[in-house]
C-alpha cells in the first residue's frame, strides 16, 4: 500500500500516460501514422529535405523560398568550430565512444555559445540552428579523429547531409548518397516525447538552457533501448554473415532461446511504423545501386518470418530494422548509427525545448513509496547487529 | 479536442501523477515529512552523517561500524583524479559558469571510469561512489583554477564535507564549519522524483550508463526552477544589505510588483519544508559563532512576514531559504550554491538510478496534440504565398 500523499495509481513506465501538450509531432499508433506540424511523414519524405524539416518542426509551417534559403544559409554560416573543441576532442581517449564524446563536447560547447546566457525564444532558435550544424560536425570530426585521420574542412555550398558525408568521408558524396541520409535524417527528425525528448523537455523544463536540454537528451538517445537499436539491428546481420547461417535460421534460433529480435515492435505502434515504410525502400534501393543487396535480402528475410511468426500479434518491423542495413549499405560504421540518430534528432529536441520554454510548466512527478514503513528507528551504531 | 490515441487528460507538468515505485524516499507533504528509507531527516540530520547517508540510500539501511568503515575508505581512495581532467578545465574559458563545467566534466569522467562499459548493479555502485568522490573535487577544483590559484590536493583522513571545504579554501575547515556542511548534505541528498533524479532516471530507463544520467541531472537543477532558488534568495540579501533597505520593506515591495520571493513555497509540501527546520537553525548557529548574524536576522524577518502576509494561505520557507544564508556566513561563493547541492544530491542520483536500472521501463510518456490538424497538406514551394 502506498503511504504517500499522491493520489494516483503507479504508470510504469508513464505508458500511455499524457505529460502534456504539443503541436509539434502527430501519431496515430493505430493507424502507423507520424505527421509533423500536421504534415504526413511519407509526404516529406518524398518531397522536402532535412533543411525544410528544421524550419517546419522549429516555425510550425513550410517556409516560403526566401525563409527556406534563409535557413540554408545561417545552417551553412554555423559549419565552425571553435578549435580549442577539436583539440579537446583529440586529447580525449581513443576509446572513448562517439555518444560519449559527443555528449561531452556539446556539453563543453555552451561555454563558447554566443547566447550562452540568453535563454529567450529568438536565442534558443538561434542555438537550434547552431547545435544543429555543430552536432553534425563533431560526429563526423571525431570519427576522423579516432581514426587518426585530419578533420575535413566544412563544405559551405552542401546541403547538411551532403556536408555531413564530406566531413564525415573526405570525398563529395553521390547525389543518391546525399538524398538517401536527407530522407534519413527527415524520418528521425521527431518522435513526440520519445524518452530522449522527454529527458530534454524534463530538463529544460527547470528552466535550464538548450545545452543542458541537448546534452541530457544525447545520454538518453545512448541506452541501448532508444537510439542503440539499430546498432544491435547490424550486429545480428553482421553475425549471420561471418557465420554463414541462413538469416531465418538464426533468427528462429534467437526466439527458441527467448531473446528478443531488435528492431522489431514499438511502445506506440500497433501496426507498420511507417518511417519503416520509407526505410525498406531505401535499403532496397540502395543495395540495387550499390550492387551490395545482401544486407536489404537479408533484412527482408528475417522481416517476413517475423511478421507471421505470432498467429494472434503481427510483429513489425520498426525504424530502426532498416536504417541499419540503409547506413551499412552507405558505408557507415556502427558506432556512428546512433550519433547518426542524433544528428537529425536535435531538429526535434529543440523544437520541443522552444515549445516547452514557451509556456513552461515544471515537470515534476511523484512515486509511490513502496520502502521501509515510515518512521522507521535510527537505531544507534552500537546497537546494529 | 486531442486526436491522438493516447487515453488520458494531460497532467502538465506531471503534478501528483505517480512515475513509479521507489523505496528510496518518503515524503508526506502534508505534514511536512522527509524520510529516507523510512527514517525521519530529522534523525538523520541530528545523528547520522554524510557518509552514512551515502550507505542508506545506496543499500537501502544503515551501515554496520565496518561497512561505514569500508564506504568511507573507497570514498577516500577516490578522491584522485585523472590529470587530463585538470587540464582540461584548465582550459575552458575562465567566464565557464560551474554548473557548466560540472556537467561537461563528469560527462568526460565516462572515458576515464574503468567500469566505462560495465551497468551491472555492483559496477553502478563503484560509479555512484566514484562519482561522490569526483563531483565534491571538481567543484572545489574548478573555483580555484577559474580564480587563477592552484587546486588542492586531497586529503584521505577528512570526512567528505571537511575534504571539500579543504580543497576549496586550502585551510583545514573549523569543527563548525565540516559540521555545518555534513548537515547541509545530508538534508539535499535525496528528494524523491524532484527534476532532476526523474531527468536521471528517465535517461537510465533506455539503459544507458549512470554518467549519462548525472550529466542530464546536473543540467537540470542548473535550472532556476531546481538548483538555482538559493542564489536567487542570496542576491535579494546582498540587494537589500548593499541598499540598506529594511528587509521586510524590500519583500513587501517585490509582492507589491508581483514579483515572487524565492525560497518560499513547494510543489510537494503544503506546510513547512522539513528541512528548512535544520537550516534555519545552523543559519542562526553560525550567525553567532561567526559574531556575523546580519544574513540570518534578515532571513528571520522576511521569513515572519511571509508567513503571515496571505490569511487564506501560509508561506513557509523551503530548503533553499536558509541555505542562502548559511552558505554565505560559511563564505561560500553564491555560484557555487546549485554545485554544492550537486555535491549531496549525487548520492540520491546515483540510488535512485540503481533502484531504476534493477527493475527497469522505458520512461516514455505521450503528449496531448494541439497542432494543426493531420493530415495537413504539404503545399508544393511554388505555391506558399
Amino acid at each position: 500500500m502506498s503511504t504517500t500523499t499522491a493520489p494516483q495509481a503507479p504508470k510504469r513506465g508513464l505508458e500511455d500516460v499524457v505529460a502534456g501538450e504539443s503541436s509539434i509531432c502527430y501519431i496515430d499508433g493505430m493507424k502507423g501514422v507520424l505527421a509533423y506540424r500536421g504534415i504526413d511523414i511519407h509526404e516529406l519524405a518524398d518531397h522536402s529535405t532535412f533543411e525544410e524539416t528544421c524550419y517546419l518542426l522549429w516555425h510550425g509551417t513550410l517556409p516560403k523560398q526566401q525563409e527556406l534559403d534563409d535557413l540554408r544559409r545561417k545552417l551553412a554560416l554555423e559549419r565552425k568550430m571553435d578549435p580549442a573543441i577539436y583539440e579537446m576532442m583529440r586529447k580525449y581517449p581513443k576509446h572513448a565512444l562517439p555518444m560519449e564524446v559527443l555528449r561531452t563536447v556539446v556539453s563543453a560547447l555552451s561555454f563558447y555559445d554566443p547566447d550562452e546566457n540568453n535563454n529567450d525564444h529568438d536565442a534558443n532558435v538561434r542555438k537550434s540552428l547552431r547545435l544543429t550544424s555543430q552536432i553534425a560536425m563533431i560526429v563526423a570530426a571525431y570519427d576522423r579523429i579516432r581514426k587518426g585521420k585530419e578533420v575535413v574542412e566544412p563544405d559551405q555550398t552542401l546541403s547538411h547531409a551532403g556536408n555531413f558525408l564530406w566531413m564525415l568521408n573526405g570525398e563529395k558524396p553521390s547525389k543518391t548518397a546525399d538524398k538517401a541520409l536527407d530522407i534519413a535524417l527527415i524520418l528521425h527528425a521527431d518522435h513526440e516525447l520519445n524518452a530522449s525528448t522527454f529527458a530534454a523537455r524534463v530538463i529544460a523544463a527547470t528552466l535550464s538552457d538548450v545545452h543542458s536540454a541537448i546534452t541530457g537528451a544525447i545520454g538518453a538517445l545512448k541506452g541501448p533501448l532508444h537510439g542503440g537499436a539499430n546498432e544491435a539491428v547490424m550486429r545480428i546481420l553482421f553475425s549471420i554473415d561471418k557465420q554463414k547461417k541462413d538469416a531465418v535460421e538464426f533468427v528462429k534460433q534467437m526466439l527458441a532461446e527467448k531473446k528478443k529480435v531488435p528492431g522489431f515492435g514499438h511502445r506506440v505502434y500497433h501496426t507498420e511504423d511507417p518511417r519503416a515504410t520509407h526505410l525498406r525502400k531505401m535499403s532496397e534501393d540502395l543495395g540495387k545501386s550499390s550492387g551490395n543487396p545482401k544486407w536489404f535480402d537479408m533484412s527482408r528475410a528475417i522481416e517476413l518470418y517475423l511478421n507471421n511468426v505470432n498467429k494472434d500479434k503481427k510483429l513489425n518491423a520498426n525504424v530502426d530494422f532498416y536504417s541499419a542495413s540503409t547506413y551499412t549499405t552507405l558505408g557507415i560504421d556502427i558506432d556512428l548509427f546512433t550519433p547518426i540518430f542524433a544528428v537529425s534528432r536535435i531538429s526535434g529536441w529543440t523544437a520541443h525545448v522552444i515549445e516547452q520554454l514557451d509556456d513552461n510548466r515544471l515537470i515534476r512527478p511523484r512515486a509511490d513509496y513502496v520502502g521501509p514503513k515510515y518512521p522507521a528507528t535510527y537505531v544507534p551504531m552500537e546497537q546494529r547487529h
